[in-house]
């Protein structure tokens, strides 16, 4: 579309969005626009058409309503946090921010639930039930600026993830706006609701089913003690056995991190946390609950760590120690981004049991690419999280990266895993859709698209390739592309 | 369609059908198609057209593809052992039987799944995994006969589900074959997977989007200790706060089970399970988990039963009497059965503080109907089943308990609640999902049932209602149906 072409869709759409919101609630001007050109994976860019941030349902579902009715996309947004490209605007579309929906508007300590604004923080939903002794369980990285809606869009995850589940797991109830501009609630506080289950539907959905208006999310207590172990290893594939060997001991831990030898000194020097500067890798292990199960599995895992061949284990001293050890893993990512001049974070997952080989994989690609790779990531579950480092400007190192990225990715296809494990597919993961998935399968996903969005209105182009976007990259004739989908690897 | 009609359709059918399987494989002599006449609610029953009982993968998918060339729409049935006339057939339609598909494809201990077949028996996977210590959690009472394909068709739950969760948190991966006789696979051994979340939409979807031909479920390590806690209370609500207490004092127990006076004295009867005879309501509260924690939570749980004002609580001496304290639950059913020449089991859910509230309406309702209602249910997660007691010989009594289930489900759908916790819609509760969903909720379900069934010829009639349907049950004139939808009691 050309510039021209942009302006005259634009023009007649402001004019009936004035008529329908405040003028504050309207940016069209090119340099107002400009903070809404990207989310948190700046590498994708787009101005979009112009920017509607709505403050009550009703002006909202008159937005969607007359998008509707003049055939314009509108891309939902939150806090714009997502690592994907999700939330990239698009040219003749509308931004639609959600931002002023930011009220708790209500809480339930006995039914142990909170019924949120879609644009309520993450953490602000703890902060706000802390004083019940609940909390919200799903902790993505960005929870001090991430959304509940966006949370919903990408079903986040975060370090606690792998004993609380994601958040499809902890969310009882949706309130939607379709494309069409109706309001209808997807499930209910019962543990399971009739009639088919399109709240999970939504979860992860990637803002192409409807715009969430209201969550009632689920709280759970605060455990009574919560404790980190951290183990030092002289060898990656060590560690990750050690991740397979206490998952089979039946124990779950409230969070099973890794970081590899270049994480390791990279957040040791940003954060002082403590960490064994020396080690090839460190797993950071926590354990919750009550007093007494912690302390049978704190002990359990300390044995089983040695055995696996930790070169030393630790214990947390105090809280503040604690605190200290899940710092250094959280600020991994700035402080990995300080090597160098950019970073690409990348988001697959593997069988536990393939970790070892996916690593020494990784290392190989890292070699081959030229290209230095930092490895932080939720092994508990297999969730890798592979930093690429590049500087965008050297020429060609930015493709390089991506390169090296997707090679990544579908090498975790090939062991059986996916292609994300919580960043969701967004702009940026189109092509390996078409290797994850057969032709049938994305068939699928389109008819469950259309039953939601027969125009193809909301956040078109994320997510969900087009037959001919996976034509197209198969013809690039990448090798990776004949190997065997996942399920072999499943199996 | 008459009778001559279906005899028109059925002899081509039957011609190609023959040319596709084994003799044996084909039942369709009216004699030999009488078992098959009804599920597990026989209060509904039809012949189906014909019976087809594949073995192969290969067979099933020439059987779908061959019913979606020639419009016969195809109802899957693992055990029918349904309680919601799910599985009855359509007397111009096919039932596909699964019962052949029984196979353990690989149980895989370190990552925790088994990955079976469809008419795979629910305990019979326990069974095989139990040399390795873990067990499959969900349990419905039907565990010995129902397959894990209708697990999935239902989401079941069981006593287990408030802890570890329905059908669909504990499904990883399922292999479907598609309406035009497609297979796809849906869902991944990773935590999450790329796309949207066809998995959790397929669970509960009541065989109407697609056949389950292969399921991957996850294990559990079995837990190191359990342990029961009986509690006897001469009045109902007592008992009905005890069970909010207890989850609000940061307990989940394995499983929270409620017995009203007269299901107590028939499962005594039957049983000899030690229940005291006259008490009002007894709680049987399951603690698992290792032998620290359980030991705590029994202390708590038991010290909580008596402030709250239970009359009595005891612990099982040892495993025989809590196996005993247990076989009085699961036999509750029959052992109420015996009471009366028939018996109508319902099943709603309703939010846990309203729990007192609607067994007093039930008790209210029961009068007004001169039928005896018997509750039996799963108390921790608000999912009631109450037993209507009544004889179908009598001229009116099985329409007067129909009513009066259908009076018991919309006043669970008033204070919050839902219309089936664990049962499902199936042939009967199609009435009362128009009660619990608006038009535009039950539109948005036709259209994601258009996307995997274009030809609505998968189980159709069953589960979502038709909007003819809707407008003939609301023309009635029930005054339940101008009350409040579920979202006010939610708030």
């Amino acid at each position: 579309m050309s510039a021209e072409q942009r302006e005259q869709k634009k023009a007649p759409l402001l004019a009936a969005l004035k008529t329908l919101l405040p003028a504050e609630a309207l940016i069209h001007e090119p340099e107002a626009l400009h903070p809404y050109e990207c989310d948190g994976l700046p590498t994708y860019r787009q101005m979009p058409l112009l920017v509607v941030l709505p403050e009550t349902l009703e002006q909202l579902q008159q937005v969607v309503r007359l998008c509707h009715q003049q055939r314009v996309p509108v891309v939902a947004r939150g806090a714009a946090t997502g690592l994907s490209g999700g939330a990239l605007p698009l040219a003749d579309g509308v931004l639609l921010g959600l931002a002023k929906f930011n009220r708790i508007l209500e809480i339930d300590p006995l039914a142990r639930t909170a019924r949120v604004e879609p644009g309520v923080r993450n953490l602000a939903i703890s902060q706000a039930v802390a004083p019940h002794g609940l909390y919200y369980a799903p902790d993505p990285s960005s929870q001090i600026a991430c959304t509940i809606g966006g949370n919903v869009a990408e079903n986040s995850g975060g370090v606690h993830c792998l004993k609380y589940g994601l958040t499809v797991h902890n969310i009882l109830e949706l309130k939607l706006v379709t494309a069409e501009g109706e309001l209808i609630t997807l499930g209910s506080g019962a543990l399971d609701t009739p009639g088919y289950d399109l709240l999970a539907l939504l979860n992860g959905s990637e803002g192409m089913l409807g715009i969430v208006v209201e969550v009632v999310v689920k709280l759970l207590p605060a455990p009574e003690r919560a404790q980190v172990l951290l183990a030092a290893f002289d060898d990656l594939a060590l560690a990750a056995d050690a991740v397979g060997e206490i998952i089979a001991a039946g124990i779950i831990p409230a969070g099973l991190e890794m970081m590899d030898g270049l994480a390791i000194r990279a957040a040791e020097a940003f954060a002082h946390a403590g960490y064994p500067k020396d080690a090839a890798a460190i797993l950071l292990c926590e354990l919750d609950g009550i007093n007494e199960e912690v302390s049978v599995h704190l002990k359990l895992v300390h044995d089983l760590l040695l055995q696996v061949g930790a070169t030393e284990v630790r214990t947390a001293r105090d809280e503040a120690e604690r605190q200290l050890f899940w710092k250094g893993r959280k600020s991994a990512f700035p402080a990995v981004g300080r090597l160098s001049p950019d970073y690409y974070c990348m988001d697959g997952t593997v069988p536990r049991k393939r970790l070892a080989e996916v690593l020494t994989g990784i290392s190989r690609l890292s070699e081959h690419y030229g290209l230095a790779v930092a490895n932080v990531f939720h092994a508990g579950d297999g969730n890798l999280h592979p930093l690429i480092l590049f500087d965008a400007n050297q020429p060609g190192e930015l493709k390089r990266a991506e390169d090296l990225g997707a090679e990544i990715l579908e090498l975790s296809v090939r062991v059986g895993g996916t292609i994300t494990g919580e960043h969701g597919v967004g702009h940026e993961k189109l092509h390996q859709m078409c290797v994850q998935f057969s032709p049938a399968e994305l068939e699928q996903f389109r008819a469950v698209k259309r039953a939601f969005d027969p125009d193809g209105l909301l956040n078109p182009g994320k997510a969900i390739p087009q037959p001919r976007h996976c034509s197209e990259y198969k013809s690039l004739g990448s090798d990776t592309l004949t190997a065997p989908s996942r399920r072999g690897g499943v199996r």
